[in-house]
This record gives C-alpha cells, structure tokens and sequence, in this order.
C-alpha cells in the first residue's frame, strides 16, 4: 500500500516537472502571437452540424455514396467527387470544372473541404448552406445535367440498396427519397469534410505546433492585415467582399476576352454596392486547392498572395514576408477524415434505372 | 496435470465429432458437384503476381496513386477510375466509355477487378498483360489524350513526392520515372484487385457456402455448357471465341447502324478465323458489371445468359433454367480487397508541372 502512495506522488512530480517545462519553454512572444491569433481565428470543430439537418452516422454513410454516385448525374459519368475530389483536398485543380458534355464551367469549383462552416455556399454566396448548395449542380445543364429533381428521386428510387438506406437515415419521415433528403444526406457527409492541422494544434495552446517561420508568417498574415477577411474557423469564409478593394482586379489579372470580367454578387443582387463582390474563400489547405480566385487564373500561391496583399490592402510585399507568409499558409493544410477516404461501394442499378444518357 | 490430459482428450473428441457432423451434412451431390466443379474452376489467388513485375507494398501504393491520378489526362479531367471505377466493381456501367472531350469510346470498359489473371488485355487481347494495357489508355486521343509517353514522364516527374515514391517502388532501377516504370506501377496495384466470393469457399470445399439454387444454377452452367469458355479460376478470361457461334451475334442483337458490327480479333490479326471473335469475358462480379457484351448492348443478365446460350450453343433456356444461372453467377459478387477501397490523397503540382488542357 505504501508503495502505491509513492507511485501517485512520483507521477505528480513527473506532471508538475513536465507543466513547468512547458511553461518555461514558452516565449513572450509565442504567448502574445497566440493570444493574438486566438482572437481571430479559433480551431474547427469536430464536424458542422446543422440543427436542421442533424448529422448521423447513417445519414453520413448515404450522404457518402451519394458523393460518389455517377448516377446523380443524367450521363452517369459525373459525380460530385468528379469535381470535388476527396483525393485532391475537395477540388478538382482546374481553373473551372468540365461537366456534361465537356461544358466548361464559369467559375473555380471551391472545395468541399470545411465548406458546410460557410456563411453562405458559391463564390456569389447564392445558397445559404451546404444542404441547399447541393441541389444546384445535380439539375445544372452545364455540370450533372439531370433533367429534373424527379429524374434523380426516381433514378434513386429504382435502386433497393438506397431505398433501405433512406429508411435508416430518415426514420423519421418513413424514409422518404425526396430531393431535399437526397440533398440532405450529401451535406450531411460534407459536414463531417472537417480537416485540422497543425495550426489548431497552435490555437489549443500548443505553440511548438508551428516552425519559426510559420510563426512569423502568422504574425505577418496578422500585420499585413489579411486577418480582415481570411478569420474565424475556416480563415475566411465568414463574410463577403469587394475582389479589388483598393484596385481593379481586372488591371491586375489580365482578361483577353473583357465580357470574362466576372461581377460577382451583382449577377445575383443586381446591387451596385455588390459589384465585384465575392464571398472570402477560406484559406483551409489552400496550397492543395490550386489554381487559385473565383476563375482559377492564378497557379502559384506567392503570386495569389502577393495579387490580394496588392489589390485588397494597397501593399507590396517583400518576397521574404511573400515565403513567411505562405510558409504560415501550409500549415492549415490538414488531415482529410479517415471516414471520408473510404470508398463506398455503390449498390446496382435495376432494370427501373433509367438508362445513363451521355446526350 | 490429470485435469489437463482430461481436457486434450475432450478436445479431440469434439474435434472428431464436428468432422463426423460435417462429412455427415456433405450429401452425394454435393460432393459430386463440387468434384465436376474443381475440374473446371479454382479459387481465386490472393494476388495475380508477374515474375517480371513482382507486386511490393510500394509498387501496389504508387499504383494506386497513379490509378486515382486525373493528371495522367490531358485535360486533368479522367483518371484510370473514371471508367473503371473501384466504387462500382472496376467499371463505369456504360454502354461505352466516355473520353476526352466527350468522345463516346468503341467497346464497353471491361473491368479491372481479377484482369490481371486473363489470357490478355483488352477485347480483342491485342496486349498481352496489364502492364502493357495499362499503356494504350493514357495516350489514346479519345481516352485520356496525352500528347505522349514523354508528356506523362514530365508531369509525373514535375511532383516531388512521386519522384520519392519511384525511388521506392523502383530501387533497382533508381527510381527511373519511365512510362515503362508507371505502368508497371498500376499494373501492379490491378494484381492485387482479386475478389474472392462464396464461390471460391465452395471450391475449397465449403459446400455449404452456396445456397440450393446457388448449386442448381451451378451445375446447369455446367450441363449447359457454358463451361466450355467460362472457365478457370477467373470463370473466363481463358480464351479467345467467336462471339455467335452457333447463331451470328448481329442477327440476334440489332443494330440501326451496320457499320457498328465490331470484326473482334479480326480488326488486329487480318485473319479470318479471327472474324467476331473475342477474348472470353470473366464472370466474376458479373452481376456488378452491366452492361454486357463488347457493345455493352444489352443491361439486364438474364437477357445476356438467355443470348449466350442461343448465340453460343444452340439452346434456347426455360426462364426457370435462367434464374438458376443468374442465381450461381451472383455468387460470384466478390469482396473488393479493403486497401484498394482507400482514396490515396494525391501529391500536389509545381510550377514545373505541365497544366490540365481540357482542348
């Protein structure tokens, strides 16, 4: 018995030694970074939950093979993993997405990577949420092409595997496959698209997490004034903004064809205040959602960096802040969920499936 | 020490009355089912290995890579799973593939799943395995549409982190990054893609593993005759046949078109004992694979057995004969090995890499 007394008071030492350690290993100038970045940004969740739509393990496991199903779309060759590719971080790095009929999109396909964190889904913030976001691409003639929201619940209908699926994930409605729950389960699945990195690691206090250089990095992103709009969770995605604040974007990024000149939220509001308005992207494993901007013009992350510090803030950076910074920016690459790397297999069509039509 | 002889001799007695029980359960048609069945059919390996490309862990996980890599397309658009999705058993189940810039391909995609065992790759066998095949896709215009091999080689080599990987899979060779060495890569990561079913349980003398009509459909397959070409362990992929044996395959599947009458093996031999002959399809996962035929024709299986058996042999199937077909050719839905259900994540571009090109 005396034996286990002294083992409870050797741990207790061994923890107090190891907590002043830690103490004593932390700068000023970490503490004050740290207190600093935690007052705009804070790590992300475990997932983002939506009252409205609550996230199950069943509705996630369907939402999955939703993802991934061809089907969804009228020539059954395009999936939403064709341009949001769990592989390549939620994005498919093309400057704009190829979709039915090798249509080429209008604008960059944002990642679905942390996207359900949102304040509002598009790069002109059009639908609110994922749930909603999900029902434009499916019946889009230019991206999965399905005639009506009534061909994909029949599509999906005629399948029994999904039916039961249904069932499981929508007790509640008696399993109802309607177009809302298609849409429902997908962003029930892109609600659990949370990926952390090292730089929550940083804002739970842990301020080894990040190198030298990211920190200062950090302290650059903070000084330079980027933290304006790339904050919160998601570093960015919180609200919107002019794109060419302080100078003209289209001076900057040279279009060949002017009617390319994209006027953003105004294509939506018909707001002259919403000219050239976009919603920030978040900044989330940014080094891997190449090329960069609403039309995916710019390749190289320091250019982008260097574009926004001089067409949103007025500034030219040094090429050394230009590394710091994006030395920072590669520390928010993150770690996919191991869930969501797992291939579904897809159940078989039937002889009521209508026919994939690639016309 | 008495009480632990007592419980070796306990053991051993009910170890020879569960052999009792089971040899008991075995009936004679059984037994004599599975003695004709062993005589035509084997149980899958558990990898389909190449003396002159040994399968390693690291071949297999840079393969897997290159198989999920859209970058090995020009447009950056379609990788090896676009068409021979792992999701959904090694296919796309379309009639015929759809390729670069929407081309509609000439034959149905066969699968990957168990290719490796065949005689030879593609339809008409015209390469002789799957590091060879793995070669035409990627430079074909209509499929992938690189330019070139060279084109490949540069993209591949442009990523640092596959540079470390060839090293790895390739040490004898230094890590060459060779057209040669990427194929081999992704034929080695399809030597793993075996899919075990209760099929091969019952040829290892399960009898049990297959259900009544399981057995009764199996032992038609082989009173009819579709044992004559079905057969190994891959149940097909053994041989080359003239598709209509007995019956010409266009008079029985119409074509609007007669120009699309596929001459088979003809097309690359010039012979004419080659005229509408093609390799033997497997049936493993046949169920999973629709649409069926060279063409991809026709969707519904017991149509294509109904067909086989009129084109093939001469007979015309009772209904009741068909169910009992398809019922054994569903015991052939294998397991997918679980590692190839697991996306790879994809190393990033550099400013070296050459950019996607949908044109």
């Amino acid at each position: 018995m005396k034996s286990f007394y002294i083992l409870i008071a050797l741990g207790f030492l061994a923890f107090l030694s190891a907590f002043a350690e830690a103490q004593k290993g932390v700068s000023k100038e970490d503490r004050e970074l740290l207190e600093r970045a935690k007052s705009f940004f804070s790590p992300l969740p475990k997932i983002a939950d939506n009252p409205e739509n609550k996230v199950t393990p069943e509705k996630v496991k369907l939402g999955k093979m939703l993802y991934f199903d061809p089907r969804l779309s009228k020539s059954g060759f395009i999936s939403c993993n064709s341009c949001h590719n769990i592989s390549t971080y939620g994005v498919d790095n093309l400057p704009t997405s190829i979709g039915h009929k090798w249509q080429i999109g209008p604008r960059n396909a944002p990642t679905t990577l942390n996207a359900a964190l949102h304040i509002a889904q598009f790069w002109d913030g059009r639908e609110k949420d994922v749930e909603a976001q999900a029902k434009g691409p499916i019946i889009n003639p230019k991206e999965k092409a399905s005639p009506s929201p009534e061909f994909v619940v029949d599509r999906i209908k005629s399948i029994p595997e999904y039916v039961e699926l249904f069932k499981k994930a929508f007790p509640e409605e008696k399993g109802a496959i309607t177009y809302d729950n298609i849409t429902k389960a997908i962003a029930a699945f892109e609600r659990t698209l949370i990926t952390p990195s090292r730089f929550d690691k940083f804002l739970q206090g842990d301020t080894k997490a990040l190198t030298k250089e990211e920190k200062e990095g950090l302290k650059l992103f903070i000084d330079v004034g980027c933290i304006t709009c790339h904050r919160g969770p998601a570093v960015g995605g919180e609200m919107y903004q002019k794109f060419g604040l302080v100078k003209p974007y289209y001076e900057v990024i040279k279009y060949s064809d002017p009617s390319k000149i994209d006027k953003g939220r105004y294509e939506i509001t018909k707001n002259e205040g919403d000219m050239y308005v976009f919603k920030v992207p978040s900044l989330r494993n940014v080094s891997r959602t190449y090329p960069y901007f609403h039309d995916g013009s710019v390749w190289d992350l320091k250019e982008a960096v260097s574009i926004m510090a001089e067409i949103q803030l007025g500034r030219k950076l040094e090429p050394d802040q230009i590394d710091k910074i994006v030395s920072f920016l590669k520390a928010l690459d993150g770690d996919i969920p191991e869930d969501a790397l797992k291939l579904p297999i897809l159940p078989p069509s039937t002889e009521r499936t209508s026919k994939p039509d690639p016309m």
